[in-house]
């Protein structure tokens, strides 16, 4: 029941979050961006965003520990620690492209328990407890789980943390085999889709726990595979994913490694 | 006058196309879709939404030629030619991803004179004349008129009917200048965002005439760059399309043409 609970919860939160985050998204003219760093923005409705689901965590789980992208961690008692990203896919959100979401994990110990990510533009939130299934609007929804590299589109992500260039072997591997790729600068809506089989699989060097726990256990209990990390290890270092239906996994394992050695 | 009234026609026809190609996409689960080739789609939809536009524009406009995407061209004696795409986009409008347009754009000899792009998922319409500037639901709009390669995001598209490897140099050379790379699987709508100001460029090296017409002109009028070609040889052959903010555009052209060099 507390996993259950805190997967109810992390849903209105994440419903009340992207209300508003859809408030500012609406008026753009009047909102507030920053870089934080070459291509990487932020806005005062990231931290705005964020500000708000730690209050409502607060108030529900004070026990809970809190990771989030912009703000610093606080420490539980309760082994739960909640991982916060207010709106992923920054840069489509202030150049007013609608494919952004707010997600919210649940982590315990090592194991990711519960995930939510929510797309307000759309109304759609997917949504995942660790052994329950994965829902989308309450409904149970499964990976592509017939479908092989060749009849796919592939999402593919990257960002200045890692050496870009190497996306580009990848690309050409994926090409290569005859899948397509898809590049829509929100990594964890891109894991979404994945999870409701829209997209085939996805791939990226590396993730921040933020863009990745909530989607890796949303594509696990949607049949998909995805690689077995530590939760904890990826809230210290992120890491890189790889998640896709089962028949495409194997192949885009191996060209994704390859591409990413040294 | 007769440019000017067909555009207004052209933005109704489209809100109408559009409602209807929006209840197909909002009961995906009844679509029948059917392969075209290896990854290119067709679905009903596609079909239905064609039919309703031309039945529309001989209504409205008898003496004017019909270019469409699923059905044979008819002739003209006006000298204006209606380009259609009932759904640019038909793979993310199968997979259920919204991003996906109705486009029609009119010629006039070499001469594109007006151009619609209609997003019905998000209620946006870029539409533009040829002299008479860009708008999107009726304000002006224009491209980044301001933002160079490093710190903008340019959108590629590529499909089957060229060699897609021929994309991945572009990617590399892309992502050494700084810029991000986007592919979102609409080519139409990329090209509306170009005009919006919402990416900064747009490379292809082939696209057919009903996918860019409408976004060329939309580019042209809000501001940016396109380079010039004869609308009829488009409609023959299609062609290659770059496009892009003013500031960006030489230097995306060059690596562009040489990435597609033979």
């Amino acid at each position: 029941m507390q996993i259950e609970d805190r997967l109810t919860s992390a849903i209105e939160i994440c419903a009340e979050a992207g209300r508003l985050a859809l408030d500012k998204f609406r008026d753009r003219p009047s909102l507030v961006v920053e870089a934080k760093g070459r291509q990487d923005w932020v806005s005062e409705a990231d931290r705005g965003v964020e500000a708000l689901i730690r209050e409502r965590l607060a108030d529900a789980w004070p026990d809970d520990a809190v990771v989030g992208e912009e703000y610093a961690a606080s420490e539980g008692r309760s082994g739960f620690t909640w991982v916060i990203d207010p709106i992923d896919g920054t840069t489509n959100f202030v150049q007013e492209i609608p494919a952004w979401c707010v997600v919210l994990a649940c982590v315990q110990g090592p194991e990711i328990v519960a995930g939510v990510i929510h797309d307000p533009v759309h109304g759609e939130t997917f949504a995942a407890r660790a052994g329950g299934g994965a829902f989308l609007n309450g409904r149970p929804m499964s990976v592509a789980t017939d479908t092989a590299l060749d009849s796919g589109t592939v999402g593919v992500g990257y960002s200045n943390r890692v050496d870009a260039a190497k996306t580009v072997p990848l690309i050409e591997t994926l090409i290569g085999t005859g899948a397509m790729f898809h590049r829509n600068a929100s990594g964890a809506l891109s894991l979404a889709y994945v999870a409701s089989g829209r997209l085939l699989g996805y791939v990226e060097q590396h993730m921040n726990a933020w863009d990745c726990l909530a989607g890796q256990l949303l594509i696990r209990e949607a049949r998909g595979r995805v690689e077995d990390q530590d939760a904890q290890a990826m809230i210290e270092d992120g890491g890189r994913v790889i998640a896709s239906g089962p028949l495409a996994f194997d192949a885009l394992r191996d060209m994704a490694i390859e591409a990413w050695a040294d």
